[in-house]
This record gives structure tokens, C-alpha cells and sequence, in this order.
């Protein structure tokens, strides 16, 4: 395994592919594609997005202190490349994509009704990092498509939903199931 | 698409599940398994880990200031499993998972000579936040293994190496390729 040594660049993968939604009756809704996200810490449960302060939702997220991190699939592969590369200062990308914006349970922002997970985000903080701003954000609420859910074993199977990932560019549905977490000490049922 | 509420959670997926490999002279080397991380700046590049205090890899990476973000692959997914189950107290988990720690270019913590990128991390601040506390870092450098450099057009192919991801308690590896970042847009050959 010889190495090859490489300038310091943006190399952690796979990564989601979410598209923020943002905006209330104040300003105008838009969606924003964001691979720069993540889990930071589980209770209280938060996350963040880093965007950069030129893109059109930077303002409006600044402004309403909240927004929503909508899962995707490989049905909303196509809006959530398209919600990347254009800007909501062209388009209402909710009405180009054919995406309804619902009302969220406890923040401002629309949640995307298409989406099997919408993660509802108070902003607590915004970091400037360099060319991008960290939005460090509270979970308040967790909306979640009753599709995907087995009513029999009470599971929510978010397999069944497709979701996809953003890796080195590409963007990728999952594949075959390697195990649970733990499986590498699971004893083996006789 | 009725939708079902729940209460604030950790629910943004998939993500990626990678060792972060830690230690120098003065401490014990350690491996552990970590999916709340991702990218946060591109310019420069910046990503973080969050940690629980209690972990025995905490205070080793707030010691030394210095960790490595270390992508896993198929081949790589039972420890990465195991590493994230084990604690560094009870075992020496390279030598049980038979990895090389290797010598990192610019940090003190060694990197995992078997996985397909090494990212070498330099740690700016530490933000508790309640479980978990965020490690802010700086890329410094990256090691990427030549095999999955593809001389003649010059492009490293992260999808060779397989890949894993985790996506709500599971490991998955990639599977089919929807698309570049763009393709929505992308004019069609003729």
C-alpha cells in the first residue's frame, strides 16, 4: 500500500447529500443542497451545515435562525444535484422541482414533504471557518414518511426509502448491507 | 407521504464510519471508530470529530492535539466495527485487528497504513456541547494509497476501494452510481 502524498484538501467520505430547506413569510423559501453536514453531538441531539456566505440561503438562515435538513433518495437525485448547482436568486426551486413546501412542527423554515426525514434546526451559533460559515444547530423536531415505517417490528426502515450518498463527487445509492453496528462481537445464534 | 413525529434525534444519514487512528510516544496509540464527522471549510480544509469525554481516545487526542481521520473500506469493515465496540483500555486494537500504524507526514498520531485515505488532522478547538464534545481540526495533509490512482488520467478513483457507510445503525457499502456532481444540468452528447 504505497502512498501518495497529497496538499491538504476536503477528502472525508462518504458523506449525505441533504437539501436544506429555508425561509418564512418574511423572506422567500429555498432549498440548498449541502454535503458539509453532519451529527455533532446525541443529547441534546445537534447537527450542522456549513455553507458559504455568498449563497442565497446564507441570509435567509442568518435571519430566521432556523432551518431543515431533508434526507434524499435516489427519487430526489435529480433535485438534489439541480438544488446544488442553481440559485434560489433564479428559481423557486420548490416549484421547478415539483417539491411542496409543508409546514414544520416547530420551526419557520418549510419542511420538503418528498423527503422521508426532515430534521427540523434551531441555529445556536454561526462559526466563520474560512470560505464557509458553520451553522451549529439543535434538533427540535423529526418529521418521518409513515411509508417507511413497519408498523409489525415498530422499526423505521430507512433502506426502504434509498437514500443516497455524496462521495469524491459522485453521487452514489447504497448497496449491500454489511451488518448492525456490533456485529463484529455478536455471538453466533447456534 | 403522511408523516409520523418524533422527538429530537440523531437521524442525519447516511454518514461516513471511519477510524481515527491517535497517540504518539508519550501516550498508547489507539483506533477509534467515529461516524459524527465530516467536512466543515473547504478553504481551508477543515473537519472535525465529536468524541464523549469518557472514550479512552478523549483525553489521548486532547493531549497530543493531533488525530487522523482514516476512510473505511469493505475490507476494513469488521474492524472498524470491532473498533468502535473495544475500548483502547483493554486492547492494543491494531495489533487485534492486525493494522499497520504507520508514520503520518505532518502530525504525531500514526496513520492506518491499510485504509485507502489518511487524513492528517491538527486539532483548533475543543467545544463541548453535552455527550459529545466537537474536536475542530485542520487537514494538514493526506496520504492516498496508489492503487487506486489511475495513472493515465491522473484521477484516484475512491469507489475502487470500496467504501462503507453507516446509515441509521447499519454499514452499507456504495452501491450504483447515479451521477457526477452537475449531471442535472449537464448538456447531453450528441
Amino acid at each position: 500500500m504505497p502512498k501518495i502524498s497529497w496538499k491538504p484538501g476536503t477528502m472525508v467520505y462518504p458523506l449525505p447529500a441533504v437539501m436544506v430547506s429555508c425561509g418564512n413569510e418574511q423572506t422567500k423559501h429555498n432549498i440548498i443542497t449541502i454535503a458539509w453536514t453532519g451529527t455533532i453531538c446525541t443529547d441534546p441531539a445537534m447537527c450542522y451545515i456549513s455553507v458559504r456566505p455568498e449563497r442565497y440561503s446564507y441570509n435567509i438562515i442568518k435571519k430566521t435562525g432556523d432551518f431543515v435538513i431533508n434526507l434524499t433518495t435516489k427519487k430526489l437525485a435529480f433535485a438534489t444535484d439541480w438544488c446544488g448547482v442553481k440559485s434560489g436568486k433564479d428559481f423557486d426551486k420548490f416549484k421547478e422541482m415539483n417539491l411542496t413546501a409543508s409546514k414544520a412542527q416547530k420551526v419557520s423554515s418549510p419542511i420538503i414533504q418528498e423527503s422521508p426525514i426532515n430534521i427540523e434546526c434551531t441555529v445556536k451559533e454561526i462559526k466563520p471557518l474560512g470560505t464557509h460559515d458553520m451553522f451549529i444547530a439543535e434538533v427540535v423536531a423529526i418529521n418521518a414518511d409513515e411509508n417507511f415505517f413497519n408498523k409489525e417490528n415498530d422499526v423505521f426502515d430507512l433502506s426502504k426509502a434509498e437514500p443516497i450518498c455524496y462521495s469524491h463527487g459522485k453521487y452514489y445509492v447504497l448497496g449491500d448491507l454489511i451488518g448492525k453496528f456490533g456485529f463484529s462481537v455478536e455471538k453466533k445464534k447456534k
